[in-house]
């Protein structure tokens, strides 16, 4: 492998771990807070969770560390997408488990939860963790989206774990991740097999975040890079002078990268899914919003800008998912056949305005063909159409032209408009960790050990004040049932771990919602420029623009 | 405006000089060379350059400055696309400037060339320029693409230059303004204006190169930022394990960009459009040799990879080429109106396969729909096709995915192949500059101010050695001439700069060459992260691999 001098550089760096944990492992102790209570549906969550549930937070402090002292064989799991740091957890984990006993043993499960049914794994020794400290991805063990979720699953884990005398599991994923390593945290403790489990925070989307969690891993990495690159567009538009560009960023079903990515590079235009679900706004409405922007920078002699769409917006646009509901219907089953057998898009077309309503055929019309056959032609195994295939930053510009060339007629405008698109995700989801990253990623293996060892069961490994210095930040854990509530999927109610949206009211919004008239019309680009590791704290050391508005900052 | 804390921090870096002209302005004086000759063509060139033709290289060296002292008053200009590093050329240029004589004064003509015709144009003073010290961007002045290239417009330029007393103009630009600023600076010596011209070598597609311009500014820091993303996205296919992705980089013209980003991730597959053509490579043999390394791939149960194509290619194609001509002739005039006509696209395919010939229709068969539309239906103002529009990356792919369909069927192929698509330019060039063309730009400026202030006319800036220390580096200038050549354009004869292609005996060629074969199987990728601005100086310090190879490090 030819190593690249960053990566071997990153190999020197050395995390910060939260100051109680830097005294070693003799010198952690245990403080106990309060029993906990999940987030609502008490009730509801407690008879679900008997063994697990209602718990004490705790934190740990510097002390005489008091944990029984026990041989411990734990097993690793990367669960769903990829994030920046996630290989810095199982280096802190695989640190604190060595620095505790070298005899202790961490197994890595591969590619993602089916690793632990299968029982597909290998054992970390120094060489092999050495070669993935401070590096990005997740090709360590691989990731995979397997749920771990059903009785018979469950059977199986606790026998692989039986075999190897596993004595922890820990999961690394997202909100549902979380969510099932809590009901089989459950599972264990009701069938008593011994083995505990713990969860780590991760996803680049920002939505697994509530009073506890401050954030997950890999956001602050990922939004910086795409602020790089949608910076470096801003400041070609701005040398250009004549491009509109529409950028798509990741985040289906929370706008935080948008959002996170909007304070960093101040963009002429963002949308914000959450405001578009609850302002109720249409695909007309949104193209107006943009059009002004394009409108009144165009009578500045302005004919450029920056628009940041984020991934799952049209699924927010009430007429939209109504389309979308229709459109599958329309073709449910045999009735794909007949549409199929029509010969031309003429014909199609002709079917599809037979079969929508009156208002959703009024929202069919508006979109541009590429958008309406792809709706039509390109549909999932079970004939649905393939919402995350729509390219939303296509869809918008087209419309935004649209609404130009009506505003040239009625003599409100007079400007150009030349539109460019980029989508940014793949980009950001396997950068090298930021400082922050790579330090809190670090962290939450760290302590998610001192989970283990001190025996807990069903924790989240927490830690907080994340927008001070790592001296300063606090290490402990939390029943995972603290976050969670009921909610109705698939037909039934299921315990989960609340998705944190973008709350309107939330700080980082309103300062948003406070600039963005005036970035919509100036030119008011921030550059961020690429993460850097190394040099100046302000620099290399900064976290999101989003914590430190949270935290009042 | 918001500054970043990077840009902030940016602000202090001091870029380096060349150790010669490192002893301040009156320690500054001149070597003189060999007398020039033209690369080819030399009697057609001296014919045409009768002042300016056959000058004598030069070299700066520490000694006694001897340039006659006389205020001088400097018209800048930036022209065509942005690179980084442009603004330091501008700072460069103006301390070099101010540190002579602070009467000297520095305009700023805005929006490229067209601002020094319509007298367009800012006086720098400190506090401006020290707003854009190591920044990205053209938007210090703006930036255009007018060409400065007729007897008119040269009068229009000296009547200007009188107006304000200006004594030199540089012109920062890649190949073909760097042929007008030649072409500039002989009609002002020819109708003694009194005025000099100095160019500067800028361009980020790396094709303004020769055995005098070691690399042009912008190269460095663009191949970095795409090389930062491609290498996250490589990371991402090794991670998730699940798609193929094709990668379209800027370069329209030559594939230097394609070539030094694979050279620093090596990806499983990267076309070399120079090649594609010396090769006569159809399209689908173009898609055999990616289908063969996707099967190859498959076969090692990795049903993902990563796939680099310049942005030119398709032109490449000799047989694409052809049908493109034969596009442009069957729509040509009158013949589109009966086409546009046509109702269904089914019309207009019968209309098209009568129209073609056998040998080009066998071509346009075999393309996307999506992409066979696109020739036909987005064409240019003259009714061309808009080749530059044409999405090669998911046109490869496409053409891939059929040759696996082949290949499944004849049974060598059981594997799974989903692709995604990307393309990166615009990102990366306004990026902050490395340290490598902070530097270089900066020496760049410099120097052109020591070429105005000895009195050269029609001089390149200079700077060599350029795969050592800046310490080391070698600041000089020569005849623009000296890079030139006679070519063929729009029917008539030009004296141009020869544009330096990939050159297939290379040394960056041959060494992807070595070692394509095995990346095209194995896994054998590099991530090179963002790029550094501090840190160690071999992270920070380090030049492209194209350069190193050039210079046999």
């Amino acid at each position: 492998m030819n190593l690249s001098a960053l990566q071997k550089a990153r190999y020197a760096y050395v995390p910060k771990l939260p100051g109680m944990l830097r005294h070693g492992i003799s010198e952690i102790c245990v403080k106990e807070g309060l029993e906990t209570q999940s987030v609502a549906d008490q009730e509801k969550i407690k008879a679900l969770f008997p063994n697990t549930y209602g718990k004490k937070e705790i934190t740990f402090q510097k002390g005489e560390n008091t944990s029984e002292a026990k041989k411990q064989v734990v097993g690793v799991i990367l669960s769903g997408g990829q994030a920046p740091g996630g290989h810095n957890v199982i280096c802190g984990l695989y640190d604190a488990l060595k620095a505790t006993n070298k005899e202790n043993v961490l197994y890595g499960f591969k590619k993602g939860p089916s690793g632990l049914l299968e029982d597909d794994y290998l054992i970390f020794d120094d060489a092999y963790i050495d070669e993935y400290r401070n590096t990005g991805g997740f090709d360590i063990i691989g990731s995979g989206r397997t749920k771990l979720e059903t009785k018979e699953q469950f059977a199986v884990a606790a026998e692989v774990c039986k075999k190897h005398g596993i004595t922890a599991i820990v999961i690394i994923g997202g909100d549902d991740s979380n969510t099932n390593a809590a009901v089989l945290a459950e599972y264990f403790a009701a069938n008593n097999t011994g083995v505990q489990v713990i969860g780590c925070p991760k996803t680049i989307d920002g939505d697994l975040k509530n009073e506890d969690i401050e954030c997950s891993f890999g956001f602050d990495t990922a939004t910086k890079t795409y602020s790089e690159v949608i910076g470096n567009i801003e400041r070609d538009a701005n040398s250009a002078k004549k491009y509109w560009h529409f950028i798509k960023v990741m985040g289906r079903s929370a706008s935080h990268v948008a959002l996170e990515c909007a304070l960093e590079t101040q963009p002429n235009i963002c949308l914000i899914s959450e405001e578009v679900a609850a302002k109720k706004m249409s695909l007309s409405q949104i193209a107006d919003y943009i059009a002004d922007s394009v409108e009144k920078r165009a009578a500045n002699g302005d004919n450029f800008g920056v628009a940041i769409i984020p991934e799952g917006v049209v699924e927010f646009v009430p007429e939209f998912s109504v389309l979308i509901s229709e459109i599958n219907e329309l073709l449910a089953g045999a009735k794909a056949d007949a549409f199929n057998a029509l010969p031309t898009w003429k014909d199609k077309y002709a079917f599809i305005e037979q079969g929508l309503s009156k208002e959703s055929m009024a929202v069919f019309e508006i979109l541009p063909e590429g958008i309406q056959q792809q709706l039509f032609l390109e549909r999932d195994p079970h004939g649905n159409v393939q919402v995350s295939l729509i390219e939303s930053e296509k869809l918008f510009s087209a419309l935004v032209k649209d609404k130009l060339e009506e505003r040239r007629k009625a003599g409100t405008y007079t400007g150009k408009f030349n539109a460019l698109h980029h989508f940014f995700g793949y980009e950001g989801r396997c950068a090298f960790p930021s400082n922050f990253d790579a330090d809190y990623c670090y962290s939450l293996g760290y302590n998610a050990f001192m989970l283990i060892q001190y025996g807990y069961n069903g924790y989240l490994s927490k830690v907080s004040n994340l927008s001070k210095p790592a001296e300063e930040w606090i290490a402990g854990g939390m029943p995972i049932t603290k976050m969670m509530n009921i909610e109705r999927r698939h037909g039934e109610d299921k315990p989960v771990i609340k998705k944190a949206l973008v709350e309107l009211d939330g700080k980082p919004f309103k300062f948003f919602e406070a600039h963005r008239d005036q970035w919509a019309v100036e030119t008011a680009y921030t550059y961020p420029g690429a993460i850097q590791y190394y040099g100046p704290a302000e620099v290399c050391d900064l976290t999101t623009r989003t914590l430190a508005l949270e935290k009042g900052e």
